[in-house]
């Protein structure tokens, strides 16, 4: 009978949808504590829960055979000190939805000068001032995996073109033409919206540089629902702070939250998010492990599994 | 040789983009002043323009046989006491993509917390409050025309469910269940959004009163993009500020610019947005006249008729 640990502070919760799913032969151990996780632990070859947590008792569990974290980015476990005897998947097929309201929210928002409108009703003002439109403009995505796929699908609905910058996969039709490596950027240099969803490698780190942002038109937004690490903060800053970039909407970023310092708390035309774009819906998230936990009994491959040198 | 007449305070842009379309033998008479189009508009058939400025004129020009109005809403020309003696086709097929965008860029401000968490960021306070989705929501629609319909098609693309109030049509496919009549109250009861795109006629004025506003649930939002006539703004000024109703989004009001003494000025969770959800883009209402003048010209019938008894 297989043993599984959830370890997330939504224990509780994941182990009462996974109870609803009857599961067979499943014998849960539910906890938000590393230390009862490692105490009881020790029979488990499934883990379902939180990287940040996971990493904390990786090393302590002997029968550890698959994890299933219940984030997008699995950056705590893929440090090269831990051990990889197991198989990792992430959380893949969940966020696209979410992070297409967050995006197209904010760039509606942005287009439809819905804070400038706000501004002048609090000041009694009757504000005709035409709107912008998203209809016809350039999106350019990078990273283009399950997020960036919901994103372009959400982009051709709306009738934007939509350009991609990937690695090397082209497997998504919603994006109209797609670009790699040294073409970075020609990507950016028409773009109305960059949109980044990469997540935190050592390929990513610092690609939104100095160099990309001055390609970028001057009324270009950017927007970063991925990782921090993929953004030189120093250079958007300075990018916003002279006008040279138009506006952007972040995310995440490098240290979060985000420390009282930070000089983007006080950088114009910039919208901080805290980490907020996409929340995990335990729901959802059950139904990915659920899927993942009857392909593992049957000694199937695991979806959405994590390639520990690419890091995604 | 038909003369057409374009009156409208665009009437130069206008000139210029129909003179782009080379139609055959059309003679133009381009002008923003009434004076001029009486002076010099007796030979025009053909009438482009705003129904405001046209209702000036209307008496004065004894060739008429079509006017194509700019506006979705014609109520400058519906009056009894005006003459009926032509085809009267408003703008019907160009607002559905910019409402769209309207329309899902504040349900998504207002699920995000885009206020809330731009308030959070001035006070340079990191805000983790999870965010609402618009999907798997009740988007009821009051009115679907053209622009209810493309309301209804970006409703699936995000994942809700879409309900139809209508007098009787149900040609719609994206929405998912219509109601007609009397069934008012079943139809806004379960509703997370209500939006009307209802036109100004006898049969919608105040259609939201406070019998429909109290039958709806107390965290539902509504939106009006259609004309300020279908709301009765005493009953929801009233229910905004008892906090019966959790938000409003107006765009359109019985008197505009909304007078500087309007209690929504002072009303809580009510944004203004000043009859800009969608503005008229010369271009695309270009096409609609010449796509129509060239079914004029070969004595075909013309699209977006506006029934005068109806009222759209």
């Amino acid at each position: 009978m297989p043993h599984a640990l959830i370890l997330s502070r939504h224990a509780q919760e994941y182990a009462s949808l996974i109870a609803t799913a009857n599961l067979p032969d499943l014998q849960v151990l539910a906890t938000s504590s590393t230390t009862t996780a490692i105490e009881q632990g020790r029979d488990c070859a499934i883990v379902f829960g939180e990287p940040n947590l996971i990493r904390l008792v990786l090393s302590r569990l002997p029968a550890l055979r698959w994890v299933q974290a219940t984030w997008a980015g699995v950056e705590p476990l893929l440090d090269p000190n831990l051990r990889r005897d197991y198989v990792l998947t992430n959380a893949r097929s969940v966020f696209g939805a979410p992070m297409a309201e967050y995006v197209f929210g904010y760039l509606l928002a942005y287009e439809r000068r819905l804070l400038q409108r706000y501004t002048a009703q609090q000041f009694g003002r009757w504000d005709p001032t035409p709107p912008g439109t998203i209809r016809g403009k350039r999106l350019g995505l990078l990273g283009v995996g399950s997020i960036g796929a919901e994103l372009a699908r959400t982009a051709k609905h709306f009738g934007l073109h939509v350009k991609g910058y990937t690695h090397s996969s082209e497997d998504c039709s919603s994006v109209d033409v797609y670009y790699h490596g040294a073409d970075l950027q020609a990507f950016v240099t028409d773009l109305d919206y960059l949109v980044s969803a990469l997540p935190n490698t050592p390929h990513t780190r610092h690609l939104v540089n100095a160099g990309v942002l001055s390609a970028l038109r001057a009324k270009a937004i950017f927007i970063n629902v991925g990782r921090g690490s993929a953004v030189d903060e120093v250079a958007l800053a300075k990018a916003l702070n002279t006008g040279r970039l138009a506006g952007a909407v972040l995310d995440v970023f490098q240290e979060e939250p985000l420390p009282p310092t930070h000089p983007f708390w006080e950088t114009p035309n910039l919208l901080i998010t805290s980490h907020t774009a996409a929340i995990t819906i335990p729901s959802e998230m059950t139904r990915v492990f659920v899927e993942n936990y009857q392909h593992f009994i049957r000694g199937e491959a695991l979806q959405y599994r994590v390639d520990f040198e690419r890091g995604y």
